[in-house]
């Protein structure tokens, strides 16, 4: 656990399935955040930086069939050890609110409760992949898992995969796995991880949003006086 | 540990500074094994399979600086996990002698004694990559460091990177600590990792490959009998 009064910036991940509409709501907590005065820095798993984006080619890319499980779980490490250390913690040390799409939760649902491996094993690396670093905040956005592949496959940018990254071509059932994981994290830690029902309107979910991230910062304001 | 009953293969690797001449004794390792009968498949790391080359292009592109050494760590375990499960494994099962030019030594040479990182840290996650997997023998080619860095500089795939890749560009000291490494490695399992000295000539240092590798394969013949 980061000591907050080292980091005086606020660290909040937001999670759930393709297509739950993270990079959307992502973007307008920025925003609400921002017109609060806080500096907001926006990034992204695997991504954010030139050599977690190297390693994101790797991990989406269609061709590289028959991955192995371990080998997923390090690629992703690597990603997220690489923006922690180049952007993450520099950005909360500075006082910034980082907003970031996909943290170590992740690879709790997809790789452990999805593919099977072993829970411990996957927190092991997750400590030294972020040095102990902890999101204050945890918003996960819960979607039907058809409905979140159908919104997925709906994106321009799925253009480059020629239709569907190498994890969105798992199975359904691999889909499902992640989703019960994803909620049987939220269960485990209520305090961080925070259920947001992402179905519906763009700004009833960002409402929802803004309510789960008053607890952090107070001066949000309520949707009602927006 | 590898149970040696399910594996009846033997895995050797090769281990040193790059410049000490793995490539080229490793394939005169291969064709000694070969004239013997034996099934052989070389491989090196990071690499061999179409997923740890992907990783190994981006552990080498010297463009990618400030990498951090968590990234790189988790970038080698990627590309040791997809080896073992892809490669390694169904070739000692298969009964192969498996030839593999750095493993789980190279780790611990580079990244702890190079780096500093927690040598207790780098052997949980070389076991998470290997699952356990250990060579049987492990021939390490140990060479002057100044020498070896030179002779490396020399080589013609080296265009590739403009002269030097991204290891290769670290200072002296770097390589110094990375050699003392190699030899505390052999020094603490001196079963397992043998110690050769690189310097002469190509057939008088394949001459003490073989009388290394004898150990494991008592059918090799003496270098005189050639």
């Amino acid at each position: 656990m980061r000591s907050r009064c080292a980091m005086p910036g606020l660290f909040i991940t937001l999670e759930g399935a393709d297509g739950a509409g993270k990079t959307t709501q992502g973007a307008l907590l920025a925003q609400a955040f921002r017109k609060l005065g806080f500096s907001v820095v926006e990034t992204r798993e695997p991504g954010g930086t030139p050599v977690s984006e190297a390693a994101r080619r790797v991990l989406l890319d269609p061709s590289l069939t028959g991955m192995a499980p371990m080998a997923e779980v390090f690629l992703y490490a690597a990603a997220r050890a690489q923006l922690v250390t180049e952007v993450i913690q520099p950005a909360l040390a500075a006082g910034a609110v980082v907003i970031c799409d996909r943290f170590i939760d992740s690879t709790l649902a997809y790789q452990g409760f999805g593919r099977g491996l072993p829970m411990e094993r996957l927190e092991a690396i997750n400590r030294m992949a972020t040095e102990g670093l902890t999101p204050d905040l945890t918003l996960l956005l819960d979607i039907d898992t058809e409905e979140g592949l159908q919104r997925a496959r709906r994106r321009p940018e799925q253009a480059e995969w020629q239709g569907a990254d190498r994890m969105e071509r798992e199975a359904a059932a691999f889909h499902q796995r992640v989703r019960r994981g994803f909620l049987e994290l939220a269960k485990k830690e209520p305090e961080r991880v925070r259920r947001i029902p992402a179905g519906g309107a763009v700004a009833e979910v960002h409402c929802r949003l803004i309510d789960a991230a008053r607890a952090l910062a107070p001066s949000l304001p309520y949707c009602q006086e927006e």
